[in-house]
């Protein structure tokens, strides 16, 4: 016979403040996120973050729809995607009305090897978007630089509920649009990128031959857009949201919002056994993705850890009493409150609830990178700050070599996340943290 | 300046009776559903097709949910799915209440080197979806074995309007219940596998140590089914329904469902024009996938064989004299009769006439195949039927042995297409075509 493991894994882990990496390993497996695979930095995605992924997707396909982007799947040839499509981009554009070409494939890749593998983060095996699109006009492909990274914070901030920084990467020197969306980790004081949307210009015109005839026998060089996000996404909600118990899912992406559980002192009797079930029909028919547990006879205080640990939004309960005062017991599982609610318009009261949970989310990760960011004027504020694992906001000159500069005598630690497009005011005379010289930019800095 | 094509590809190509598989790749490549690719064997696909397989998969994912089928993505490491996912069955089934366990993944994959290639049917780069479903009992893997295959059939004859022949495949002795999709091409006198739904019984349990605990310490084998079909159904489409203009897409499958062409004698006016978008405007609302025409001033003959080229099922056309007389103009691709329609209520008349052209295509298809298939008593009858590249359907005695027999007396032509689970009476003292002795079923035969 083999060996069997309890029905319920609570493995006791680790715990987020004393040691993030492994709290949040722990998180992802006991969460029946991932399963680990026999090769190095492989993870297999279970059914919860692969209905996560799906929800995202669809989410951004209505968008893709609506901005009349086209799929097309090429066979993938090189790691570098362009490489594969813009020599199709060549031979199908020919005229000024086969402009805007848009494509979205998605993929699915395993990278090579790499040391220190972080489920979704730094996997070897992951799963990506990348859109390309080629316009007429530098200014019709800067509006959807702008679009797709609109579309990108949706999806962080509204589904995901984590909040993102987002603006021009330091190191682009092109003097192009493009956008990058970050999001800080407390926890390590570091960044990590989210999605990105450029304008690549038109260099990868000229190097493909991708023109349109402008006017008869006037050929133009197209300007090209690229933009990605991929299933680190899954990893960051986790990182953002998840606590000592295990996962905190955001209600918009949870596969199970409300999980339904029958109380009972001795047994379950089948009164209540049916009242669950039917408020799981009501819930479902209000929209709401429910579940009635089924973890059989143990005790409660174990059905709360394993629900918990899923990360399921609300924990409805019922039991005689609550079917005598006619209310229900809801358990939430991102502050840990429960309250009492009466039976009736019981889908309306869980759907708002579940609003408000999502807000909530939201609202407590803001706070959290809020309290992260410490705005600094002087090379010493600049090196504690960091030091101390700080999201740093400084005001500096915008040069490619004192950037590299500020690696060096950081000995490597110091890295400029994002110059927000969104400036607040630099105030005449303000002066660059690092050179004293005059600051052109406010950029956030980080832990590399 | 590089060269540049007209802007009608409008290339003349072999007609469909004269050389099958040209013709099939130019409409292919016309019809704009692939590009050529420079490795050999792989194909581009484009806008359209993929289009094609994303409501496949829609509909194929609404039926996943429906029979509470999850997905994970594996890290692929060998060719075989089930050398990746079993071990994980092993690990995730434990005991009765983690059965059944189902899963779907799609893929897309590079096969090896292959002579001959086709578009859609034999590419070296091609996607397609793996299912695999874990049981308690024989009965209940055996009724998904069914309910899977009823959601392929639905795939093929509903939204791709092809029609299919189903059953058991020869070559399986192992008594399980497995089950194929087979597409009878007339021109090719070939079959094509379409989809598959095959009971795996116990072997791969016993293999992997698949079992869960049907009583205390007692633990039971898994019953294991899989199932599969891939982007060879929308080759499979274009075969069976295409003509010398070239694509004939279904309306439930196709992108663009109903084109709106201005017509003019000497270029549009604007009233034209706004009639043409006002139109349009209703169909959408309608719920019919609408474009307008905006090929520009060229002959409207070149116009209509663009469009046709296209497959696009309905061509509506509106100029001066349809305005006064407040009608339309509808051309239908699959028959080309062209029919004038009174303007009231155009959104239901096109979405009725959208569902005639809907099934008249499966009609036509469906009368095509039978007309091809021949019965036959003896073997001379069956060697001349097969020669002649019919679908043969003749009484055996359904032996492994005589399979091989039949297959060397042919040098290799002829092999068993499916035994349909429907079967028609078999007279009492029938005696198999090929032997002589009692025959067992009716089974279908073709060339290999």
């Amino acid at each position: 016979m083999k060996q069997k493991k309890s029905v319920l894994s609570l493995i006791p882990y680790e715990k987020r403040e004393e040691g993030f990496d492994e709290w949040y390993r722990d998180v992802c497996y006991c969460g029946g996120m991932v399963d680990f695979h026999p090769s190095h930095g492989c993870y297999v995605m279970r059914d919860t973050s692969m209905e996560i992924w799906d929800t995202l997707k669809v989410f951004f396909e209505r968008e893709m729809k609506r901005m009349n982007v086209k799929k097309c799947h090429l066979p993938k040839e090189s790691s570098d995607v362009r490489n594969s499509l813009y020599p199709y981009f060549s031979k199908w554009i020919r005229v000024a009305s086969d402009l805007p070409l848009k494509y979205n494939q998605w993929f699915y890749a395993t990278r090579s090897e790499m040391s220190n593998p972080i489920p979704f983060i730094r996997s070897r095996e992951f799963l990506w978007q990348e859109g390309h699109s080629a316009f007429a006009t530098r200014k019709e492909a800067y509006l959807e630089v702008n679009n797709v990274m609109d579309i990108y914070c949706r999806i962080y901030q509204e589904l995901l509920a984590i909040p993102v920084l987002t603006g021009r990467k330091s190191e682009d020197d092109s003097g192009l649009f493009s956008s990058t969306l970050q999001v800080f980790i407390p926890e390590t004081g570091r960044c990590v990128q989210g999605a990105y949307s450029n304008c690549l210009g038109q260099s990868f015109a000229k190097q493909f031959n991708i023109c349109f005839e402008k006017a008869i026998g006037v050929d133009s060089l197209v300007w090209q857009n690229s933009w990605s996000f991929s299933s680190a996404a899954i990893g960051l909600m986790i990182m953002v949201h998840g606590d000592d118990k295990g996962l905190v899912l955001p209600p918009n992406v949870a596969p199970v919002q409300a999980v339904i559980i029958p109380l009972a002192t001795q047994g379950v009797d089948q009164r209540v056994r049916d009242a669950c079930a039917a408020a799981a029909i009501i819930l479902e028919l209000a929209g709401i993705r429910t579940q009635v547990d089924s973890l059989g006879d143990i005790p409660l205080s174990i059905k709360h850890a394993h629900w918990e640990q899923k990360g399921i939004p609300l924990r409805i309960l019922l039991g005689d009493s609550e079917i005598a005062s006619n209310t229900f017991l809801i358990a939430r599982r991102d502050n840990g409150s429960t309250i009492s609610v009466p039976r009736d318009n019981l889908g309306e009261r869980v759907a708002l609830l579940l609003k408000k949970v999502q807000k909530s989310l939201f609202k407590v990760a803001r706070s959290k990178s809020t309290a992260s960011v410490q705005s600094v004027e002087t090379w010493e504020e600049f090196v504690d700050a960091i030091e101390s694992g700080k999201l740093v906001f400084a005001p500096w000159c915008d040069e490619q070599q004192v950037e590299r500069d500020i690696n060096e005598r950081t000995y490597g630690l110091a890295k400029p996340v994002c110059t927000p497009y969104d400036q607040p005011l630099l105030p005449m005379g303000t002066l660059c943290f690092a050179t004293g010289r005059l600051a052109k930019t406010w950029t956030y800095w980080s832990l590399l």
